[in-house]
């Protein structure tokens, strides 16, 4: 396990300095999948402990290593399998989408995702800023592909006589007449994403509305409790609408393992579009082409 | 030290509890000013180490027990005698506040503030929550005092067919044909501040801009390096600004110890009114006078 950890702390380590120079590059694809075959073989040394899911339709396990347990893992969209994902994976590198689908890619990226967190879940003590920091790169790294193009993490802020820097989430700069996205990461929400509706705001007021398309991705949203060995999804879908209603309009939320109760605001009045992250991929083409209404 | 413990947790306690009756009640009061002794009493039995201060003209020491360190306490501004404390908030629950003055209000909840604050750094483990439930409890009392009002913490958000109980910060309602007050409480802001002005916006979109005047308390923005025993002041004046013009408008941002970069804004545009809190006193008047300008 020691030798694991150390070449996973040492890929996360090269995947943060590479990631600032171009985030949708294929050094970076290639030292993901790498760091995944080695998280899937530590997490092989580990049990596998079914979780009580108080989640409809919905089953989960924790890894444990040590007696610690790690977050909780979807079953029906874990692959233990390192060939599949990178054949998966493959297919969006060599641009043959039609080859595999958006459920598919989405099960590929979960359990790349939450392979590399569940690790540090064991393998640290409360940290939360690694496996936070690897998602924005992991999650940022897809759109920068996608769309070719290095995304920026400020914008200027010009006001009269004023000038400021504003630090913002990732923004990717579609070009001349055409919108820019905006993007936040996170890998859950709970109470701090009004963040993401308040900076989409802000990018609203300062160049008007509709000049950026606000997209978030998520990882998910479970919370396990540890001596229940229970796993819930903690969802504010009614604070979400408020928020879509009187703040900003978020035109994509993006998750890995989509929450039950956010899946429904596809389909009430004010709608927020919550779609699995596979679904990009296929959607993208639409933004490239000219196609903004989403 | 373990008896003050003792006594510091039950009132805490017990502050709890009763501030969900009356926030402003008298009983409040004492049991503020019976804690406040406790902790000063304690913090006796603690030494004073002086903090390199990056801070101008503000001088920072920071209590040190058992090799731990508290937060930095502003040396112009905190009080080691009880008796003038008590002196200062008689004058304020005996509403005589000719006889005393905005700055010994200010300096007096300082003092009382952090210092229960900082025996708990003192005495517990990375504990975030109960300073920063402490001093909600705090600083909502004066505002409830002087308006003679206990505030609600949700408000329904009517919109045609939908109706939802929106959480909130404290509100004060102030009756008919008055406006209401919106008062998040936060011991210190740094990135998450968004979130003030984001509540803000939602309340002027749901009510129309102007029912609610939003006001926050805060007591400081200092941050120690433990390792150089030095202190700075953290602060996003631009950034406030940006919120300011394109999210909502705050009305007042009261600090028990005023940052120097946010004492700035008063004198700038877009000004926000950032003020010792003890000014309030004196203000508030105005607002049940029926002068809302501020």
């Amino acid at each position: 396990m020691k030798q694991h950890q150390n070449f996973i702390e040492n890929i996360y380590k090269e995947l943060k300095d590479i990631s600032k120079i171009y985030a949708g590059s294929n050094d970076i694809l290639e030292r993901l999948l790498k760091l995944h075959v080695n998280c899937i073989e530590a997490l092989a040394l580990c049990k596998q402990l079914d979780l009580i899911s108080q989640v409809e339709g919905k089953k989960y396990f924790a890894f444990s290593y040590n007696n610690k347990i790690s977050r909780a893992v979807n079953r029906n969209l874990f692959i233990m399998e390192t060939n599949e994902i990178e054949k998966t994976i493959n297919f969006i590198s060599k641009e043959k989408l039609t080859e595999t689908t958006p459920e598919n890619i989405t099960k590929a990226l979960y359990t790349m995702a939450i392979s590399f967190c569940s690790i540090i879940d064991l393998l640290k003590e409360r940290d939360q800023k690694t496996p936070g920091t690897f998602f924005e790169i992991f999650a940022c790294h897809w759109f920068s592909r996608m769309l070719q193009i290095h995304p920026k993490k400020e914008i200027d802020v010009l006001n009269l006589d004023k000038e400021t820097k504003l630090p913002t989430d990732y923004i990717f700069d579609l070009g001349k007449n055409r919108p820019k996205i905006h993007l936040p990461i996170k890998t859950s929400t709970r109470e701090r994403v009004i963040q993401v509706w308040a900076h989409q705001r802000v990018l609203d007021g300062v160049y008007g509305v509709g000049r950026f398309l606000g997209m978030c991705v998520c990882l998910s949203e479970t919370k396990v409790d540890k001596k229940k060995l229970e796993v819930v999804e903690i969802c504010l879908p009614e604070q979400w609408q408020v928020y879509q209603m009187f703040i900003a309009q978020m035109k994509r939320i993006y998750y890995l393992d989509v929450p039950n109760r956010y899946q429904v605001l596809n389909d009430v009045f004010p709608p927020i579009n919550v779609r699995p992250y596979g679904d990009f991929f296929y959607e993208v083409q639409k933004i490239e082409q000219g196609n903004y209404v989403l």
